[in-house]
């Protein structure tokens, strides 16, 4: 399950050390580590990473194949926690240390930068492959972080980007080896630490506002 | 007038030999040809080049002269074009021969990759050289594949691009020389000739949802 | 105050010798030179300048302090002008000669153009910093020029640029020595000086439909 470390001012989110996919005690664990993170008196900027082979490999589907009747609430979810990393009041980075697929690389895609281990793992939205297409949500939000050339590469044909490729396409915004990995992200993040939360949220709910209308927005009835 | 090749699963549409202009009948011709693409059994992908010195030369002035009273109806026509190649349920790459001037790139763009002729030919937007504004829907479209500074650098001053240019500036994903330039697009969609279409629509539509709105409204009212 | 120079076709505007901030009087100025630009007869395109350490230092906020109450229509009159340089019926660059921060930055970021002194200056969007969250208009106008990775880069960081990481990152198309920046910036608008202004004016107002959109609604009633 997901835990979290202080290395203050930074903040670094361990997704776990399995597939680390999304299931909802996952997400809600996440999700309570998020509001440490926020909560944080004092600076605070945040590394997303894991241990293993996978960062994240996405949606949950053994759990939606036994809960299918629960897929909208789930998706909703799912879109939630993603609108909220897009969206969070401190500097983010995901620090990409294993297979980043589906979800999990949207996930990545939500952290204000990205840095992914040069050696081993995958970027990759299987979308195309598996016959789920993109919620209007979550494309929006993979667009809002690309150019229109990388979305085209990476959201049409399932293809499976190492981290060099990834880092020519725009997808991550550098490499490391597995050993730097964690420092190069938190080089990112850490001298930004200071910014006023209510500042910083503000000025990433303006710059992606229509991701976030279009992740909050599942059809899903208000409760 | 247009042709199509079947190099199964590959389909090479030709757009013709001459200027390959937007007539009425080209574009029916066109058409026909992307339906047997659509419906083709088994895996299919698109290539579409023509032979000579153009790959399109744009909307067919000469006709529009001749029926003035028509041009919205024509404009609808040709904005339903690119949006039914934008969002092709097959994989699909422009072959740029020669020269794309107008419609003509704007059919390239449409295309989920562009390669180029690397050494003879040009790709240009006339529009603002030709006092034809973009309507709503072409903007929309050319925007929704480049960058804010490539759209700027072509949309704003009727520049002819050669292939080394246009591949440096992003126009197109690629070059290759005159002989090499078919096998170069199909290589880039071959391997993804076997991609549900219903799948690959749907992740289309998704993703172009605005520039397909604006393609398909062009003020013309409904039958 | 800003001051215009004719070197027909192409005119200069000078911002002044100061720190250029958006004063109300100085926007007056800026908006009549702009007139005279428009009006000019036959072929023009615009550079936008100033001479010593700044291009513009952004929002006048010495004359906000002493008129808080005017602040609505301040930050009006403030898009208004960024509006109409977005969508200027001629081609415009900015020779960013020195400090561009904040809305100095946007109206640098609303030229078609931005080439950038080399040696000396930074392009910086403090926003960030200073606690004022950029208006939906303002980062409209910014995220319409940029790709996503430099409007994360540039706007969430409060980063100051230097020439060289400003043209790597994509927030200028060049640089120059500060003896040949206005040269360098005039011989990209000179040979566009004879467009059509209604033309380019309708390519720009349709490119850019949407951060147009934005920065003419600030929530401010119509008189």
């Amino acid at each position: 399950m997901p835990e979290l470390r202080d290395d203050g001012p930074v903040l670094v989110l361990d997704l776990g050390d399995d597939e680390n996919r999304f299931s909802p005690d996952w997400m809600d664990g996440v999700h309570a580590l998020l509001d440490t993170v926020v909560d944080r008196p004092g600076p605070a900027a945040l590394v997303t990473t894991a241990r293993g082979r996978f960062f994240s490999n996405g949606l949950d589907l053994e759990w939606l194949a036994a809960h299918e009747d629960r897929l909208l609430t789930y998706v909703e979810r799912v879109q939630g926690l993603l609108a909220r990393v897009l969206t969070l009041p401190v500097p983010t980075v995901a620090a990409v240390n294993g297979h980043a697929f589906g979800a999990g690389g949207m996930l990545a895609m939500a952290h204000d930068f990205r840095v992914m281990r040069a050696d081993r793992g995958y970027f990759c939205f299987p979308e195309a492959d598996i016959d789920i297409p993109f919620t209007p949500g979550m494309a929006a939000l993979i667009q809002s972080k690309l150019t229109p050339a990388a979305a085209v590469a990476s959201m049409t044909t399932g293809r499976r980007f190492g981290g060099p490729d990834a880092h020519a396409l725009g997808l991550v915004d550098g490499t490391a080896g597995p050993d730097e990995l964690v420092a190069a992200a938190d080089a990112r993040v850490r001298p930004l630490a200071g910014k006023s939360r209510a500042t910083l949220g503000a000025i990433k709910e303006t710059m992606f506002a229509a991701a976030v209308t279009a992740l909050r927005d599942t059809g899903v009835p208000a409760a």
